[in-house]
């Protein structure tokens, strides 16, 4: 018998691994804290809870993905919170990207109740949720892993064991890391070359057969040259993930020059910006209004 | 009859563009301001020219790729230099990687002569060389790349003509900062997971399957995880082109924040390097000995 699931946040990425899960046949009970989210799934044939409390009690296997750290604090911790309703011999994944201490402290109270944790960020997008085609970096136990597999099955093609709790963030907060600069350093070569007068596609076309060439550039490029930010990955998540990548390297006691650069340019940006855009946005750095 | 080519500089790029050349079957005269490294081109067939000057004077096209400015002016201006000597109507082409500002100098003093003038820096490094498969970025006329293609054809796979004089520089400069950024992100991604106890071969493997794999990153991630930096771009050539960015962006008067951070990151390791390196050794940046 499939595994009842339950599912946490249902936002860019969380709805979409809801329709995959249904689409799958699990049993699911939802929570959003805008409830209004949940109403495709719940036509789907989703239910929907009356609290991460009341989701989580009724679930074998719990996912959460939302957006920061305080977000995931509150629907763990915070009233009718998710682990006052885990029951024991239950799974808890957090596929919410956060700082790895935070994974390691929700794994320690998940042990005092003897519920199994892995953190398991994922990459790949909108388009990646949607298509099942994520990929999930986790930290945690490999029997914990190959107990929810099937789960996971539905979401991803790829699944990273990098370590124990902790890895699976600490790998997401280094790929973001150089997602984030590599998108910046897109922005600054354009920038360099239209101020010189050249014109921008002639670069794009250049670095496509150069060794340089990365799908993640070939995706926002022409974002970049149309100057449409309709966020795919948002701009405000991209930032809190450089920020959190920050906060490991001052714990870790090691410096960052790129990435610190950057983290003032993304913050630069997004302080300035009036609505919500994609990250590509970091190339409107240079335009003054 | 195929036209007289005079090749001015051989090192790491220059050598075997020469051997290429003969290859093809292009009559050759070679100049290097270190006699010992046109040995093995002479023994093919090459004749070495006296000065410069001398080479210039005997060849209908004359490619120069020196290491730096400053090398580049020596050998056009500089005593028995190669502007002296080129005959009205032959076509010179730069490779080396120079200012944009130097090129336009160049074409000046070309036209005066007329004589035409490429600024064609490339990409692909030794490899590309080795293979004839060099990428080649490219300022000046089209009836002037039209010309010399026998020329770059024994050399190259693709010629982008990217617009007036200066242009095939401003590109290159662009995309060897975004090059640098690429590897530096690299660097500091692996920094910070191996500073959080997690394998770094776990965040290569992870980005290979992510939108931010990118073959430069496939090249020097090894070359980082082995700690052996035999330099196949050298770390003072990498470091030169940033400065050379950077000076271009001060010029038009914009800020490149990760690249600024990127320089002195560049900097520092070049400052501590006790032998020629590659540039994945931005990854050292972190050792204290």
């Amino acid at each position: 018998m499939k595994p009842r699931v339950g599912l946490i946040g249902l936002g860019l990425m969380g709805a979409p691994m809801g329709a995959n899960l249904l689409k799958a046949g699990f049993p699911l009970v939802v929570w959003n804290r805008t409830a209004e989210k949940a109403r495709r799934l719940v036509d789907e044939g989703a239910l929907f809870g009356k609290s991460p409390e009341d989701v989580a009690s009724q679930c074998d296997v719990l996912l959460t993905i939302v957006s920061d750290p305080s977000a995931l604090e509150e629907v763990l911790w915070g009233k009718d919170g998710a682990l006052a309703g885990l029951k024991r011999g239950s799974a808890l994944i957090d596929s919410s990207t956060v700082s790895p201490a935070l994974a390691r402290k929700i794994a320690q109270a998940c042990a005092q109740k003897s519920i199994d944790f892995l953190d398991a960020p994922v990459t790949g997008g909108t388009w990646g949720a949607e298509k099942g085609e994520l990929v999930f970096m986790i930290g945690g136990k490999k029997e914990t892993l190959e107990r929810v597999e099937p789960v996971l099955q539905a979401l991803g093609k790829r699944f990273f064991l990098l370590g124990p709790n902790g890895a699976g963030q600490t790998v997401k907060l280094a790929m973001n890391l150089i997602l984030a600069l590599q998108v910046e350093a897109l922005a600054e070569g354009l920038e360099l070359v239209t101020s010189s007068g050249v014109e921008p596609t002639k670069l794009i076309e250049v670095l496509q057969s150069s060794m340089g060439r990365a799908p993640v550039l070939d995706v926002k490029a022409p974002v970049i040259l149309k100057r449409d930010f309709t966020p795919s990955f948002p701009l405000r998540l991209m930032h809190k993930d450089i920020r959190l990548a920050m906060e490991l390297a001052k714990e870790n006691g090691i410096e960052l020059p790129a990435g610190a650069a950057a983290y003032q340019a993304y913050s630069a940006v997004k302080a300035r910006a009036k609505a919500d855009v994609d990250y590509a946005a970091i190339a409107s750095y240079w335009k003054k209004n």
